[in-house]
């Protein structure tokens, strides 16, 4: 992309989107989106991203996706695909030279039922620091947090694997990967101090190209945090 | 199945699933299990039913899954999928004879995005007659249910079909049905008062094979609908 900064209210529309490529609409920091971000990258797929003010949002995105969530994707036919998880499925099923997902019926349910369980986790990575923010003990939610991190751990365990879908990485690692790149900046990197398996998972993705080509730097996200708790969204910090 | 009645925690487990078919975990009366019910009928698949005392469950319903919630299904394999969106794709999946779901990756995307949807609409049915059992004012909450039925019936008529993904039933249908069957049990059925797409779709859905083949009547819902706002739900009522 020349330029990612985003569009906000009164900005004129892109053009439409490339034969034989796909158009991304993002939030540079946003966790949903960046599991999009993370498999249009692990799949090489020929994409721009289109990058939205979230608190300010143009017209023309909203006539595309009248929830005005991000991620959402549009193809050249104009067809219109939101939601994370249902974006990176789509992208799965049209890109298949290089497959995220198992082939098997069962092995595609079980990504599913870890999607699930995580999508309980998700929650925390807001409610802790909002209750910091408020001075609310938040003591009782980090235990919470750390109980399902040892569930994630126990499962690493008892598969013996070095990722959640087998010894390679698979779309479930993506899917859970953003929030995890986020602990640093929600100050819950000690909720993995009882998990060593989960943390070595982490160090292990860490090493992904996929992964190092999605990432911000800690002070990058630490800026952006800064301005988004102040009610103030820099959405364009570091451009 | 020679007998429904369900199984209590103390038990005997049942055996194991025979080659050729598919066990489903269930409770009569879920809307959840419904949905896997009715995908299990339309797509004519040989299966048994286990129905589980959710006030008391077994342990070794338990041990295969911890969750303990209906829909789950196991496979001859001892493989256990649970949550009813994706025990359907499953069997969408293993069972490729009559398929339910479109081909296209952006037909698949769309009926997730109307489950995504419709996913805001079910905690309503929970909601509004358990405001009504508290003497609370449920007007506003009907109001918003009525809204999201406005929105369901503007999707009929803007695509000019007669069930939800084409002019026949897809999978999406299947999934939002069961909550329309249990209107008149939840007193909701003049929230369809305003939106006459709508309620022909039910009307339509009334004719199909499967829902008239996993339908209760009714006065069985009403009855086994009373013992459960008692608290002392009877699984097995009408048995």
């Amino acid at each position: 992309m020349s330029t990612e900064k985003s569009f906000a209210k009164g900005s004129a529309a892109p053009g439409p989107v490339p034969n034989g490529q796909i158009r991304l609409y993002s939030m540079r920091f946003c966790p949903f989106a960046h599991r999009t971000r993370l498999v249009l990258t692990a799949k090489g797929i020929k994409h721009d991203t289109i990058n939205i003010n979230l608190k300010d949002k143009p017209d023309w995105f909203l006539e595309r996706n009248p929830l005005g969530l991000v991620p959402t994707l549009e193809n050249p036919a104009g067809e219109v695909i939101y939601d994370s998880p249902i974006t990176c499925d789509y992208l799965e099923e049209v890109y298949t030279e290089k497959k995220l997902l198992p082939s098997s019926p069962f092995g595609k349910a079980q990504q599913k039922m870890m999607l699930e369980h995580f999508s309980k986790v998700t929650p925390y990575f807001y409610k802790i620091p909002m209750g910091r923010k408020n001075g609310e003990d938040v003591s009782a939610l980090e235990g919470e947090l750390k109980e399902k991190f040892a569930k994630l751990n126990e499962d690493l365990v008892n598969k013996k694997t070095k990722f959640f879908g087998g010894d390679s990485i698979t779309m479930i690692d993506y899917m859970m990967w953003p929030w995890f790149e986020r602990l640093e900046i929600f100050e819950l990197k000690h909720c993995l101090d009882g998990t060593p398996e989960l943390k070595k998972w982490t160090e292990r993705m860490l090493e992904d190209t996929a992964v190092k080509a999605t990432m911000h730097s800690v002070d990058t996200y630490k800026a952006f945090y800064k301005t988004y708790v102040e009610g103030k969204p820099n959405y364009d910090y570091g451009l």
